[in-house]
């Protein structure tokens, strides 16, 4: 488990697992947070939902000296990361957007899952993609390249602030997942980014409803004081 | 509705229905028509078929005084497309191929489809893009990401020629999506390519299945005059 | 077929059968290949294994003088192509990752797969790619579009060497696909690499279950002499 | 002329004239304003300074039928553009970022400049872009290319907000170029920012002066109390 | 020099030299070639004029075993072509646009300019560009990059079709060069071209000189009836 | 100055000034190190030549929190840097290749000449380029763009292994840079390399003079040992 770590309160949790990414990110550009989806990256698994912090493994251009050798679980920044992974962490891996190599295979995430992590998103290419989508670790790729990471990567280090799909990922950040994406929640915000996003996503069920039953959007999304006040009258009753 | 529209009488439509996006393609390259395929969209229901009219919606880049605002439905082109939008009208969005952020989002798909509308088709992104695989109005679109449009886009005007994914869309141009995607057929030869198109699915069929019990394509792919024949006489006993 | 071919032993084909394409790029790598797997492809086909011989078609940029004509089975290098192939060979396409026409549609590709061609890899697009789903002749794709390929490619020739998707193709080159995507196999160390890929297939196969039972992979992943007799082991009883 | 213009003061032009396209960057950036620059654009004339007012013209994709045609002077709206502008117009062009043809050459130009405009800038490519750099009139261009611009584009309609290199530019906005490129100041903000980027320009000035002759950074840059009471009183002697 | 060369008469040699590349690119769009300018390439020598038939050399993906060995001059196809170049020959790579390594280097290109050879033109990169700016030898490249040719490049072979910068050329294509870049002009035409883009040539200097004087581009540029009878008197007293 | 840095020997130092960097490229590939060129980077001042040390500074994507703020010099890794770097050090920037907005600006730079850096390195963008071709301190830059850093950067940390241009970068790495770009040679093998490369660059110098008297490539370029003895003789009289 990354020292980063300060964890949400169970209801926090809670709240995130019932908003969508969409939701979060709207919460997020009403606090001035404009760049905090990870454009680009497909779930392995859709079916699943992802809520974990920010484990950072950054990746620089591999060197022959340095990579083209036997890899050793004792000094490999990517190994020690597989085995320091706890509950509840979600591996981040800034790869530069360089999807000509894997920076991951089935293995390790198999590790990683035993050890209780909560996800790997990497913004770099994953070998063995098809094997991904039968593990239960929720997995956000760019790309699948069969070659293994040292034909392009070097791992360099653990757990510092890194760019990963163009986003700002500190260690401990709290990283929420679903079937259309990664989103990333500075830990400051995180808290109260989940009961907004919640509240936000209920109204929007209940917009939907409406919309669906036949109503114009006006007035109706975004929601004027009738809407709103049904919409509460409504929310009491259930 | 679009008051560009000029409605295709609906023996054009049915010739439409019966021929795929690839031969269409085909007659309006015969008729000097290189451009006329949207590369690079995905079809988030494949299994449904669009035929419609280009309604267009335009957009440019933010700017923070225009968009980092609260949005207003009788003043924000983007809504006033979605309450605009008729039966058999094909939203076609010029979001200049950035998916830096959505352009549209499912609660206003929901409404163009209780509107009538044919379909959508956008060359930026889609936020909740795995809802839109939940209603039954064909989309058409290029990348997912859930930040909300304003983030990116400013709506600029409506039913003005744009281009989209590389191809000029003019206002009431006929529009025909399928699993393998979106072509736009310019109004003044949409009737003729319709027949046409029908008629060289027909004959690719024929084809078909000769190729299938085993004739090499020599005569028969594109057919000589004695396979011409042998299509007709078939033809005749149908 | 190709004259370039030198058959494989069948005791190297049923090691490739049992190989990944992971695995084959490791093998590769070890001996010094570090740019073999062609990325960005899609298998139409994922369920299904290929494993042929390359026959090579190059396209350069179209001409309208030499393009825009009747399509003339009897001088176009495409369908030559399509009426050569033969038992075990792949179509590799050179299609200089152009995506804005397609390169081939399943017609032909009906014909290849009567002829017994063993599939179909172009760094171009296909058209019809939906079709492709359902022949029975895996396809790897970079995208789909739906115009024909002589609004933007004129086939040169057949058999030389080319590039596709960033590789080095040699007619007569191993190539195989799963449903990661193909690499290819310089012919000269394809046996070799074909056993060594299968020793190495299910060395994994053996880690994966340790650390699927808890292992770390400390002295497991890579294996360590302890390991490594524990699998010979293993080996010798099964 | 557009009719979308409102001058500015005499004296707001002339702090333009003092300031570079950096500075007023700064001083956009501090209203909010992220994205004024237009980036990737090159100088024919990096010896000259442009301010003016755009006047935009749109292009989209070209289609055969209405582009490889004799051009009609009175109709097409890249020449009515032409013998519209007039004195302090800067036309902006909207080209998609498409660099794939010409979307101007040097025979219009000189039209322009001896209408009194004030420069061009594109998105797209110039033709003869070394003819440009003999005229007196400020060019911005993102490359050459010698191909007609009806090749690839089709001038849509004058003075709508476009997106021109990524920015939102607005008819009546006020454009400064310099060696370094192009900066779009909203209209409503233009007054204010002129004064004050030329007041920042000075004080970044007698920075750089006591940079230059050893100063640290260091309560420098950006300059503390004491820095800035040292700049008053020099300011004052002056 | 390539057998598949047929000499101008030295009229049209004369015709092409008065004639700009943008000229030359108008009139084949007349003939139906719509893609004709190499575009994203750079002049090392801008102030040269190139004139001469295409030698083509086509690479293709390095692969270790063939390109990490010592050159050998009689089986390089590089080496080859440098050795085979003779007057008014240009050589035109085929680099697959790859500009990760050089596709030639200043020694082989004074060895050419010393056979004779009219011109060098590369979709990849070259080295020592800076040194290329002081040989008396047009050269036409997209980037710099110091790293040899053999670190990403296969000389594959010569004098066959290729692509070059998105471009068909044909061995034996006139290939001309400015300032501005490179066309290629397909041999069979090459001759009428060249006279027609002269006298083109010679109308928009006529024009060019009256918009200078004041005129409007109005009946002057296209040039209606009267400006060309204008233009014809003008001709006969010259 | 970087704790890192081992300083090489003066008459190292010496031979690296009289080699180019394609020829130190060439030495590296003999070394197994085929990606040592920074690609795609300008020089602003091609006519000085640059030695020195990287200094290595590391931005990721900016977040509002973190940098719509005032900038604080003892706390920005950007602005401890520029007081930090020293005699010979080259300040290597990671922009992750975004040049969406500036990496430093001319001030900084000028800072940093005053304190002895030997030169600055970015795979992003400078701010007032056209500045930098007046200061006496190379810089490599990928692009122009006028608005600040902070706009799209968080200058992360100071002398880690970074990518630049897609190369390796090792604090204390040596770093050359001419015209034609920059080379960055891994400090382990900078001594060896620096005697290797100007002893080809001797022998290239050679090989160009009989070149350019007439001389085939055939046994001078690579030179046989005919050539090689008759080098050898000519450096003894010289």
């Amino acid at each position: 488990m990354s020292g980063h770590r300060q964890p949400l309160p169970p209801a926090a949790i809670e709240a995130l697992q019932q908003a969508s990414t969409a939701t979060i990110t709207t919460q997020l550009l009403k606090r001035g947070f404009r760049n905090t989806f990870l454009a680009g990256l497909t779930a392995t698994r859709p079916d699943m939902r992802m809520i974990g912090y920010a484990f950072t493994l950054r990746y620089v251009p591999m060197r022959e000296d340095l990579d083209l050798v036997d890899i050793d679980n004792t000094t490999s920044a990517q190994r020690i990361a597989v085995e320091s992974v706890g509950p509840d962490d979600v591996l981040v891996i800034d790869a530069r957007g360089d999807v000509g190599a894997a920076t991951l295979g089935n293995i390790l995430a198999e590790r990683m899952l035993r050890r209780g992590a909560a996800g790997i998103v990497t913004d770099g290419a994953m070998r063995d993609t098809s094997a991904f989508r039968e593990i239960d670790l929720p997995t956000y790729v760019r790309a699948t390249h069969q070659t293994q990471s040292t034909a392009r990567h070097h791992p360099a280090d653990l757990n510092v602030p890194i760019g990963c799909a163009g986003v700002l990922v500190m260690p401990g950040d709290v990283v929420v997942g679903d079937a259309d994406g990664v989103v990333v929640i500075p830990r400051a915000v995180a808290e109260e980014v989940a009961f907004a996003a919640r509240d936000q996503e209920l109204k929007e069920q209940f917009v939907l409803e409406k919309i669906r039953a036949g109503s114009s959007i006006i007035g109706v999304y975004p929601p004027d004081a009738e809407t709103l006040a049904e919409y509460e009258g409504r929310k009491g009753r259930d």
